[in-house]
């Protein structure tokens, strides 16, 4: 997987499209979206360039991918599953020559006579879309630091990890329904809680509403049912990557989660980044990951580096702030490199049973928290339990979010100057207050809509 | 929902296709599966009758469904997802139309000539699908004496159920892309297990392979995100129901459960019989269920009868018994309508934070044991943890299942005299060795068969 012979990666690089200085757009990243250019159009499979967004279809529909994907209807989709079933040789076909369209000596597109006008939207006049149907989604919890937190803070009389902890990587199955694009507003859940001296359990809005910063990747290819995909090829099934804010209700998870894992707490909402930057360019900032300890099953052992040098940053505004223009206060930095599983170990370790993964499937790797305090991945950490609430530039505290906050995260590798950058875009939201004394007296307040 | 004016649950009610006394499938059921009348055939939607399907597709062509249904092409499609989303109100437009056109006094299909060659398949030449892609995966923990006894087994010093249980449907997200149906072999999992007084993990094929005997519902309709489905609303959301086998790998599980839930020791395999029967057919059936005490909060509380009277079988045949056509020994005989919390309490909980549920929604029961132990719906629970065995006509023993050893599930209401048998088919999986030394050494035996 060279990076030094992947023209596609080559720093020197440029694309006849504007590319600001800065930008997370650059002809190096090329990641894949879905967008609408107005509401209720179907949408199309976009590549973000710059501040535009490039639209394949019409290429297609011109012939320009005539030798570089065998089924150009997979890029008409409303979704790119299509395109994460082609599999890995026919990614980087495709992302070399959507490379050559536009890279500064091309004229291909520029040469057909309202093609560009066509085929380039503004990023800021279209809307972007959840850009795959999640089919299953699987959260980890991979992080080392982030582990032994929630240990210290659980269960402070016992060992932090858990013993199962450094043999295999921690998972489970979150709901995939509700991943959500980035944007979507996250309306405040009610469910049942229970503190330690209450004699039953309350029902309300939670108390305790959490961030995650998570990275997560889709797979495509995939594996038939019964044969594992092995550590060796791992990496060929991993499309790209994305951010993920796994929202958490605190209390909500705490008095449900035993003895089968996190259910409402968490299934209210996971949102994703709307660009899908693709592992090819994310090659060179590929790099070795920490050492572990003790040595993991065979099954586990890759010979690669397998950890990527992903900056991650957490900004948060209260209302006030986004009222008054603020930008968000950075409350977390951290790095996905510190991640103690890889995504190859993730999922081999997950199909390791003859499970299978393909397009649609979702993996995230739990909270990422670095070793120290500011850079936890979750207001829980970074709050510890709300012992030590944050302050924010208004003066306001906060020991978990409030309505009207918003959650800001970005994700990027590289300096953008000797390194290009390979950003992640945004990823936003913002909390919406609760139903109004919602079903507390058993009748409903308002009805499903679609009934 | 009254079953009495529903003309469609008429005991009395016949129809002009022959049905065997004693066949799952009179006309007083209709339970909706997809079929393949041969292989590389896209699938079509059928309902079975007697020992027939009933292909609609063709008789939308012909427009006898012109008043019933209002987007015809939802017949056509390989899964009846686009039926789950049509909602009731034309679900039963729908089955009533469908037992019209089956009425003994019918001539409607037998009029058109041809026509009923072409619509009935003889089910022993079609090949049963899964009937939807199950996008969603919730499996429930709702068996009082289930969570009972395996508190009782693995925590025998404590009180045997935790104190969330009964003021919560205890759930969790099992792998929808691993829910099968019905015959698909279930190859023996690998995976990582760890014995009380191992110093470290072993990698080696599970050997407490085991069933978990369940009901599970497809939902349609469906709610917005962020607005929960009231309970008193919630049976509308309910297509119909079908029996769910939960293969599980104890050894596997009991490693890696802390602290997020089960995750590879179940998502190898979750088998569901192919015929989905829908609660309009099970209507007459609906019972009060168990006494809850304390009594729920408001959002779980209903005033209808929320169970539903189902017996439930779990036969189980060895290899050398398959061999010498022994029928499948009887190991499990329990009801559905002992179950502590409703469908209706599942889905209102599972929807209370706002999450979605709609169609592909798959929401099973968890294990549904009795109180007898020969009514228990695991082989953990019937050996208890391997200290009974069960012994097999064929003089082997059993506390997990072997290779070659097929199970068999089946569900039923009715007597088939005097009240009509709404019956569910059969549920069968055989287990099919592990792959042989499989990644022990930590080079793959088998590549994956896509690349």
């Amino acid at each position: 997987m060279g990076s030094r012979s992947d023209p596609t990666t080559d720093p020197a690089l440029r694309s006849w499209v504007p590319v600001r200085e800065g930008s997370d757009f650059p002809i190096q990243n090329l990641p894949y979206g879905v967008f609408r250019r107005e509401a209720g159009d179907p949408g199309g499979i976009g590549v973000a360039i710059g501040d535009s967004i490039l639209d394949l279809a019409p290429l297609a529909g011109e012939g320009l991918f005539d030798d570089s994907i065998p089924r150009p209807r997979a890029l008409e989709a409303p979704s790119f599953e299509g395109v994460l079933a082609l599999g890995r040789p026919t990614w980087r076909k495709l992302r070399g020559r959507i490379s050559e369209l536009l890279s500064a000596g091309s004229r291909e597109i520029r040469d057909v006579p309202g093609l560009g006008e066509r085929v380039l939207v503004p990023l800021d006049q279209a809307d972007l879309a959840l850009p795959v149907a999640v089919r299953n989604y699987v959260d980890f919890y991979s992080s080392l630091e982030h582990a032994s937190n929630m240990g210290r803070m659980f269960r402070p009389d016992a060992e932090p990890l858990l013993p199962n902890w450094r043999h295999l990587p921690v998972g489970y199955h979150g709901r995939a329904g509700t991943v959500v694009v980035s944007g979507t507003p996250v309306v405040r859940p009610w469910g049942q809680t229970k503190d330690d001296d209450d004699s039953a359990p309350s029902w309300e809005p939670t108390r305790m509403l959490d961030i995650e910063l998570e990275v997560g990747f889709f797979t495509g290819a995939g594996n038939q049912l019964g044969t594992p995909i092995p550590i060796q090829t791992a990496g060929d099934h991993i499309f790209g990557l994305v951010l993920v804010n796994d929202w958490s209700a605190r209390d909500i998870q705490r008095w449900e989660y035993q003895p089968l894992g996190p259910f409402l707490g968490k299934s209210f909402a996971t949102s994703i980044s709307p660009w899908v930057v693709t592992l090819d360019a994310l090659e060179p900032y590929r790099m070795a990951g920490p050492v572990q300890d003790p040595e993991p099953l065979p099954y586990l052992r890759a010979d690669d580096a397998s950890a990527f040098d992903i900056e991650l940053e957490v900004g948060l505004s209260s209302a006030a702030m986004s009222e008054r223009g603020f930008s968000p206060h950075v409350v977390s930095r951290t790095n996905f490199r510190s991640l103690y599983w890889s995504m190859a170990q993730q999922l081999a370790h997950a199909t390791s049973n003859g499970a299978t993964a393909g397009p649609g499937d979702l993996f995230a790797s739990g909270t990422i928290s670095g070793a120290d305090p500011s850079s936890y991945g979750s207001l829980l950490e970074l709050s510890w339990r709300g012992t030590r609430p944050l302050v924010l530039p208004d003066g306001s505290k906060r020991a978990f979010l409030e309505d009207g906050d918003t959650v800001v995260m970005r994700g990027w590798c590289g300096d953008g100057r000797e390194r290009p950058r390979i950003g992640f875009g945004e990823l936003t939201g913002t909390i919406v207050p609760a139903l109004a004394d919602h079903l507390a007296d058993g009748r409903p307040t308002i009805q499903s809509p679609r009934e």
